[in-house]
């Protein structure tokens, strides 16, 4: 992908305002540390660093698919429950609608390939927060044979770029990304393990609440996908190809699509918003092809599910919360962001010690 | 003071309400105990649960006073800067003016005592967001001597009472409550060590960042007033009484008013958002006077300053953010209250499973 790091010429300049607000050298925490990255990204390609961090017209991006592993029983619900909630989505009822409601963020719901096309009608597919970037109905059962072909991987990654292009076409600085896919923490967790080096155990966890049995069947089933996926994909030595593969293998649609478009948003100089494990992993997956990508994430919190915080310190990445949050799409992205435009809100407004005429 | 415990007679109907919503189970982690908090005490008094929690007219109170006991040097800067903060927060360039405009929170600024009265002029005295409750120019040094006389906090008291009424008519069922007073970490170090069986080590911390010689000092100069506190206080039984004369032994005034005001808040069932170490402590004193405060309390940050995680703990309290914020000023709490907001916008706007038509 070729992503460019960040240039920081500007970081000193940048520090240095942060440091003259009205109050004690770093008493803002990880807002400071927020700031210096949002201001850092939007300084690329200028002269001077830029004054006002820019956060308008936020966007969440939910993808949603659906996964044939499922048909082994891995979730609390059926995978009929993916396209019901998409549906809850258009309508207006889910939590992230709650959520991107109160911090005043546009919701878009990107169908990955979830089992059926969402029908026309009522809040349907002709719903304007609805983006058909379909792949499938659903993916193959990924303990049995690939979860799709490589092909996919790549019209997926393609779907990604002109959704970014879009997103540049309409002057957007953030956005936020989320998901939906009944069983998707499957996907995840082999994924995460085919990309490190860590214990499947480590890796794997109950997502949205499976009991003993489920869990067990979900670990053998991981199983028996990794030991495929270990003498199919050793033989690359390409980042991208590998990983490609690697995605191809085990899946989703949805996950796919959000590699895709983390690498087309890093790469156009955006701040992209990480929600919980599985968008994490897809994190993890596109700094895998370029770890440049890092430079321009925020991790917004860290789940109860089991990886969450073992990925997370892989990366060395801070999350913003820690409220036992296990839902998902976007929602914990979506509350975060109140704390993002605080530190862009604080970087822009604050008095510093000059114009304020306090005598620290 | 005599304030009711929560009456949770519908705790079952809201908990139904809340695991019908459109999600599994207990997913939305602390955002669900929140929810359940801010329902319950909204609930009082009806006949049934509230259908929606109303956090209207939210208003942050910083509470300003100037301690005695910092001319020791026990701060990083002097006593003066109290007042010129106060100055910033009038004229809308302090941290707390930032993330109050950008969560929408009134704001209103409280002189509790604070060396000089501001001047009238711009921004000044004639300010509708600055309340007059003086109770002094300064405390004294309470290493020396009584921070106050007992009727100063009596008249603290009286205070808080008078502006929580006025808060009532003004329909509000939401305050925030911060601070601002140079060595305040001192008067609330030795307020806590004070009011529990703690060790005096455990509970002072370096503020906004000391010197290694100012903390040795501020420890001295507390353990002095401790051991004169210990003399003069352990005669009373009344818990109200031995608090007020160990507020009056060792300050501040601005403590002293929001442990008047929480006292008041609780009493008429609003809901008391708190903010970090100092604020901590006058719930922690309003607390030890009547143990029913704290159903009405939600504590937004924990801070990196010794001693507030102990005092969380000891009243096993779960923050909901933990961003090594070290500013004071309510800031926490104003980053909270987004949360705080979606908490109660899931409860009373997310679908239920069966007006969704979700099959889980």
């Amino acid at each position: 992908m070729n992503i460019a790091p960040l240039d920081r010429q500007f970081q000193h300049q940048i520090q240095d305002k942060i440091n003259n607000k009205t109050k004690p050298v770093g008493a803002l925490g990880q807002l400071e540390a927020l700031a210096m990255q949002l201001a850092t990204i939007q300084s690329q390609n200028r002269c001077n660093p830029v004054e006002h961090i820019k956060l308008a017209k936020p966007i969440m991006l939910v993808f949603a698919g659906d996964h044939g592993i499922n048909q082994h029983d891995l979730s609390i619900a059926p995978s009929s429950v993916t396209g019901q909630m998409v549906m809850n989505f258009l309508q207006g009822g889910a939590a992230i609608n709650c959520f991107c409601r109160t911090a005043d963020i546009e919701l878009n719901v990107i169908d990955c390939g979830i089992l059926q096309v969402i029908e026309t009608g009522d809040g349907g597919s002709e719903s304007p927060m609805l983006v058909n970037q379909r792949l499938g109905c659903g993916t193959n059962d990924f303990s049995q044979q690939s979860a799709m072909d490589l092909s996919q991987v790549t019209q997926g990654f393609l779907f990604a770029q002109q959704l970014v292009e879009r997103l540049v076409d309409q002057k957007r600085s953030v956005i936020l990304l989320g998901e939906m896919g009944i069983a998707n923490t499957s996907s995840a967790a082999a994924l995460f393990c085919a990309l490190t080096n860590n214990d499947l155990e480590q890796c794997v966890g109950k997502g949205t609440g499976i009991d003993e049995q489920q869990f067990e069947r979900k670990i053998q089933l991981i199983k028996m996908a990794l030991a495929r996926v270990a003498n199919q994909t050793s033989e690359h030595t390409d980042s991208t190809l590998r990983v490609k593969q690697i995605l191809s293998e085990l899946g989703g649609f949805e996950i796919v699509q959000m590699v895709g478009t983390i690498l087309a948003a890093a790469k156009a100089k955006l701040t992209i918003v990480i929600d919980g494990f599985i968008v994490s992993v897809a994190a993890l997956a596109a700094i895998t092809i370029d770890k440049n990508v890092q430079d321009y994430l925020i991790f917004s919190h860290v789940s109860p599910e089991q990886g969450h915080q073992l990925l997370l310190n892989g990366l060395k990445a801070t999350p913003l919360l820690s409220l036992e949050l296990r839902l998902g799409e976007g929602t914990g992205a979506a509350l975060a962001f109140s704390l993002i435009q605080s530190a862009a809100c604080f970087y822009n407004d604050m008095a510093s010690f000059e114009s304020a005429g306090v005598s620290v």
